[in-house]
Parts: C-alpha cells; sequence; structure tokens
C-alpha cells in the first residue's frame, strides 16, 4: 500500500471538469466553458512570428533559458502595464510563468503554511481556490455586491482574524461573477491593506476586455507599500496554448518566486516566450485586442438581453463591462447543480455556482460565458434555461 | 515583516547557478554547464513542424487543452518507449510537463511529506535534490561504485528505515557521475524495491545517447508491481527550449500527478506538444540522434583522453557509455570550489562536486561537462585543470 502526502487528500477530481467533458457533444450550447474564441486567434501572424524567431535566432529559441524568462518579452510587459494598467515596473520584477495558474501555485507555496488563512472575494476563481488548496489553508470569504468585494467586511475579518498571509482578488470583470470594481473601492482597498500590511495577489486575466465604460487603474499601480503581486497574462488576448503569463512583484518576493520556479520547473519556455515577443514587435496586439472587445462585448450583450426576456423576476444577474463571463443569482432553493442535469438533456451547459465558493453552500447561483457562442446559439440555450429555472419556481 | 512559507526556508540561491554566471563571458571554456549543443538542433525542420501545426491545426493550437497533454503525442511516446526501452505503457499513463524537472517536482509533491525518506544515489541530479527539498523530506543516500547504486548498501538502508517513500535514480549514463547500471544490477534494484514495494523515480534524459556498448531495458520494463514512475523528455534529443517532457507510470500514480497538474498549472503547452508531435511524424528523430550521439561520442573520447594524458595520478574519472558528463575524484584534501576560482582565473570553468550529495560533504570531486566544447578546447581546457590540480598535490 503507497501512502501519497497528506496534501493529495485536499486534490480531488474537479466536478467541473467532468461536467465539460459531457459538454463536449456537439449538439450541445455550453456556456460552461472559458475559453477565448478560436476563430479570434492571429494563427497566421503568429506563424510568421514563430517563422521569423527561428529563422533569426533558433539555436537560442530551442535552447535552455534563464528562469526569469526571455528579456525581451519581460521589457515588453513592462511597457505594456505601464501602457494600459499605469503600473510602473522593473523587467527585474516580473517572472514569466506557463499561465497565470502556475502564477497561483506559486504564491500559495511562497505564503502558505497548512493552517494559514487566505482570504478571498466570495465567490472566487475556482482555479485559484484549487492551486491554494495544495497548502492546505483556511479560507476565509469576503462578501460582495455588485461592485465587488465590501471593504468594510474585509476590514471587519483583518481586525479580528490571525494568520492571514495572502488576500486574492480579481477587481476586473471578475471569473465567476463578471462584476468590476470601481475606483473608490479599489482605493478602499489599498488604504486597507496597506494598514494591515498583507500580500495581495491582484489576478488580471481580462483586464483588456472591457467592452463598456472607463479603464481603471490596477491595484498594482496604487502600491505604496509594494505589496501588491500582479498576475498578467497572454492567454485571453493572444492565445492560451502557448502558455506564457507573468507575476510582477517587488523585489523581495520575485526573487522568491524565482527560487521556487528554478527548483520545481527550471523555466517557461523559450521558443514561447520569444513567439510571444516577436509577435508584439511585428505586429499590433491593440489592433487585435480591438477586434476581441468587439466581438465578446457584442455577444455579452446578447445574453444580457436574452437573460432579461427570459429569466423570470426573482433571478438577478451581472450586465459585465468586460470579460467573460455573467452571473446569476436564483432563488436560493434552486439547486443549480440539479438543474444544470436538466439544462443537459435539453443540450444547454453552465457552470453551477457552489465550485467558486472555496467553503462551499450557495447552491442555487450559475456562472455562464459567452465568448465562444454565435447570437442565435445564445439567444436559444438562455430561453432553455429560463424556460427550466420557470418549471423550478416554487 | 512578511511572512514565507517554512518551506522557503530550504530553497537557496544556487551556487551553481551563480558560477554559470561567471562562465558567461566569452574567453571562458566551461565544461560546467549541462546544456545540448546548439549547432545540432534541427532549427529548419522544427520551423516546417511548426508551419504545419499552424497551418493545419492552428485554432487547436493556440488554444487551451487538456492536462494529459496532446493525444497523438502520448501515443507517439508510447510507440517511442516500447522500441527503445522496451516499456510497454498505454498513452493514458503518460502525462506530459514541461521539463522532467516539473515531473520531479510532482513526484515529491504527491509522494512525500516533510520528514518522509527520500533515498537517492550518492552523488546525484541536483535539480532533483532541489525540487524534492520543496517537501522537506529526508535524504538518504546509497554509496556507489563505477556500475552505480550498490544494490546491498540500498537493502541495508530499506531494512533500517522507516517511512522512506520515493526512491530516485538515474540508471543511464547519470548526471553527474556518467556511470550507468549495468543488467544485473537492475535486475537485483527491481528485486529489492519489488520486495520493499517502495515508489521509484526512473530518470531517463540521457538515455538515447549512448555512444559505447548495448543498450540496457529501462527499470520500468522490468516493473512486475508498477511501483516505477518513468520521466522520459525531448530537451536532449531534441530541444530544451519547448518544455516538452513526460511522465509514465501506473493508472493510479498518473491519476494524482494529473489532479497536482490540473491545480498547479492546468496544462503544458498545447503548441509546444503539437509541434514536438509534428516533427516526429513529419522527420526521422532517430537519424538525428544518430548525429548527436557522434558528435558526444567524439567529444567525450576526446575529453577522457586528454584527462588520461593531463590529469596526475591519483585522480579517478568515468569514461562515460553515453550521456553528456564525465566526473572526477581528486584526493580528498583537494577543495574543489577552492579550486574553481583558481581555474576560473585561467578561464576554465566546471562544477564542484560538493552539491550533487542532498547532505553535502565530498568536497573533493568536479562534475565535467564535454557536449558543447570543440576538440581544442577541450584539450586545453583539461590540461590547464590538469595542471592546477597538479599544484594543489601534496
Amino acid at each position: 500500500m503507497v501512502n501519497f502526502a497528506k496534501m493529495m487528500d485536499n486534490v480531488k477530481a474537479s466536478e467541473i471538469r467532468e461536467l465539460l467533458a459531457l459538454t463536449q457533444r456537439p449538439e450541445v450550447t455550453s456556456f460552461a466553458g472559458g475559453l477565448p474564441a478560436p476563430e479570434l486567434f492571429p494563427v497566421q501572424d503568429f506563424k510568421k512570428a514563430c517563422d521569423a524567431v527561428l529563422d533569426e535566432q533558433g539555436t537560442v529559441a530551442l535552447q535552455y533559458g534563464t528562469t526569469d524568462g526571455w528579456a525581451p518579452l519581460r521589457k515588453q510587459i513592462a511597457e505594456r502595464m505601464l501602457a494600459k494598467n499605469s503600473i510602473h515596473a522593473d523587467p527585474k520584477d516580473i517572472l514569466l510563468t506557463a499561465g497565470s495558474q502556475q502564477g497561483l501555485d506559486y504564491a500559495g507555496r511562497v505564503f502558505l503554511d497548512p493552517g494559514d488563512v487566505v482570504i478571498m472575494e466570495s465567490p472566487s476563481y475556482l482555479g485559484a481556490i484549487n492551486a491554494f488548496k495544495l497548502s492546505q489553508p483556511r479560507f476565509v470569504e469576503i462578501p460582495t455586491d455588485e461592485n465587488g468585494m465590501i471593504m468594510s467586511e474585509l476590514e471587519k475579518v483583518l481586525a479580528t482574524t490571525k494568520n492571514v498571509k495572502l488576500i486574492y482578488v480579481i477587481p476586473d470583470f471578475q471569473n465567476p461573477s463578471g462584476r468590476t470594481w470601481p475606483l473608490e473601492r479599489r482605493k478602499e482597498f489599498m488604504e486597507i491593506i496597506t494598514k494591515y500590511e498583507i500580500p495581495v495577489v491582484e489576478d488580471n486575466p481580462y483586464g483588456d476586455l472591457r467592452y463598456k465604460g472607463e479603464f481603471l487603474p490596477a491595484l498594482k499601480s496604487m502600491d505604496t507599500k509594494n505589496l501588491v503581486i500582479y498576475l498578467g497574462t497572454f492567454s485571453k488576448i493572444l492565445a492560451p496554448g502557448t502558455r506564457i503569463a507573468w507575476m510582477c512583484a517587488n523585489p523581495e518576493y520575485i526573487n522568491k518566486f524565482n527560487l521556487l520556479a528554478q527548483a520545481a520547473v527550471l523555466q517557461t519556455s523559450t521558443f514561447g516566450a520569444m513567439a510571444v515577443s516577436k509577435y508584439l514587435e511585428m505586429f499590433d496586439i491593440d489592433a487585435h485586442v480591438e477586434k476581441i472587445r468587439a466581438v465578446y462585448g457584442h455577444r455579452a450583450g446578447v445574453m444580457v438581453q436574452a437573460m432579461k426576456d427570459y429569466f423570470p423576476e426573482g433571478v438577478t444577474f451581472t450586465d459585465p463591462d468586460g470579460g467573460l463571463f455573467t452571473w446569476a443569482v436564483l432563488p436560493d432553493y434552486i439547486d443549480t447543480k440539479v438543474m444544470a442535469s436538466q439544462c443537459l438533456a435539453k443540450n444547454v451547459a453552465y457552470v453551477p455556482g457552489a465550485g467558486f465558493f472555496p467553503n462551499g453552500g450557495n447552491n442555487h447561483c450559475m456562472r455562464l460565458n459567452y465568448s465562444c457562442a454565435g447570437d442565435e446559439q445564445i439567444v436559444n440555450g438562455i430561453r432553455i434555461i429560463g424556460d427550466i429555472i420557470k418549471a423550478n419556481l416554487k
């Protein structure tokens, strides 16, 4: 009998993965995923970038590289964070990672001992919950409203909770809720964490994908005490298949992440990083992001209108300003996991909300993704879900 | 004051990394690295493979994929392991990883709780020591001779040591020693671990790079109790820059690794895996490996001859049958770390051996890499090291 490490007791197969497997049938309209729309990938431009890298620096691209990652790409990232997020960062303060998921794993491992507290929005990103679980922490959830985390609740928790080692937040177009923190709340948050001096992971995979309203500064741009670990990625604005993302943090933190990365994985792909760097050099990524925003913004609008048309009274949902998701809250006696099977029988899928709450409960919510479906699919799918909700009403 | 996780106390900057930084000066002949020779990378063929992937399945290559990794590549790997290593494996028993280093991290995390024992050859691969340190184990070293691990010593340790959770070995052309286990010793090892039922990591990055003698079957091919976790990689036979490697193990272990990978990193690069798969489909990798073997085999021969010519009596060294390294043992009063500075002053570099012993000591050894240097460089460099050894003799 082989014994596995105790930590593995926390690691279970994700119900969502099992659900997603069922949604692969071609007849299913799936709002369950969170994938970028593949028809928008700049395949031919990316190919030109790969060709240029291999023609110009092929032996460098195929060789081992440094743990921090391809230096010209880190410089481009620093410039882009300044232009888009008002973040002043030195390329030395950036570490490339294989997707932001790896950044979450690193953050958990560097900051959390078993039993330590990690604070998250309620609900929050399922993948972050799973990554942090590997460090066996205690999760404390902060209630949210339509403007994200409620800061008075955060302050209450920090004033009364020991061993808070990390706070994880997604201020822009949150996964799963689709909500965005207004400027005032960002300022309040930074005042609070500056007072308590707790490290913060600001996960911003969707920040560029704003469809409505003004871009807001990143928490990291207001980070006078250098407590914020900013996670950015090319997965949603270019393509996820190359697994190129980054962490940006103060030199002390980045040094720890770098040492961990050396031991855990040596480095991200040299070729992948150089291809992304060359793409940024050869093409206008902002023009490309503009195309994505137009398509996703349209699809978000179609879904929200369909929800207004077909969801019954008593159901609330987010009208997102950006990102990939909307979130619906049903009467609390409806179990969205049970309802998911009813919907799947009618060939429509969504993700039940419970998995996004680290401590469980909240069985009456659902996450809906609109980035990968056409207008007609969206309207028909939402109509079917609406009918099933109505059939479940008491 | 921010507190980091206790585990991070174990994670220190590698002295070797600092040494390698000093060896970057162009006038330095470095035997310190362990890089494949970049002039042998099949850059133009790899470019054709990338182009074909992006032309034929671009939107798939740039999208998210499954955690286990691109299925056609896992099938190709299974076929190749059967042909080259006599390993019968189902593609379902394979998980792609971002380099074998990630496989080491996964093995440590899945099997080791703090204080558990991991057994290694003495000396062993520095990167494995560093990866396992993240799980805070106790390291027990098994003495070795010119034929690798001494099996009677292993049996003694297993008979008397509690909480042995993992055994890590490199039977082919070991890093750092360059030694290979003969068939008889492989059989003995498998008998012992079959008796004690301890999971084994068989790390085989160099197995294809044999210059002399007969290929020997992998431990995994004799694994009647399914205890061996086999690590293979494309880093040394194709290129390390894409970070595509694999783990092969029984379904129970692979399921654990897969769950961990889901939480820690989601997946390896879809595009990277598809490019490697397409390369294997379009080109003859065995013909390519043949070229590498010819070049490295020649360089190994030049280095060993130079050591015979220039190293004084009292120094022993490995005449490797394959791989990238030879290993020299000096009189035990010579500190190879001190001597490394003397050599660097003469523009020659190697890696002091102490770092390859998880519990320290053994300051009189050195690892020498021959894969990246020309004949004249090798002869001159070894002559200089030989002169410095002589100057240090009592």
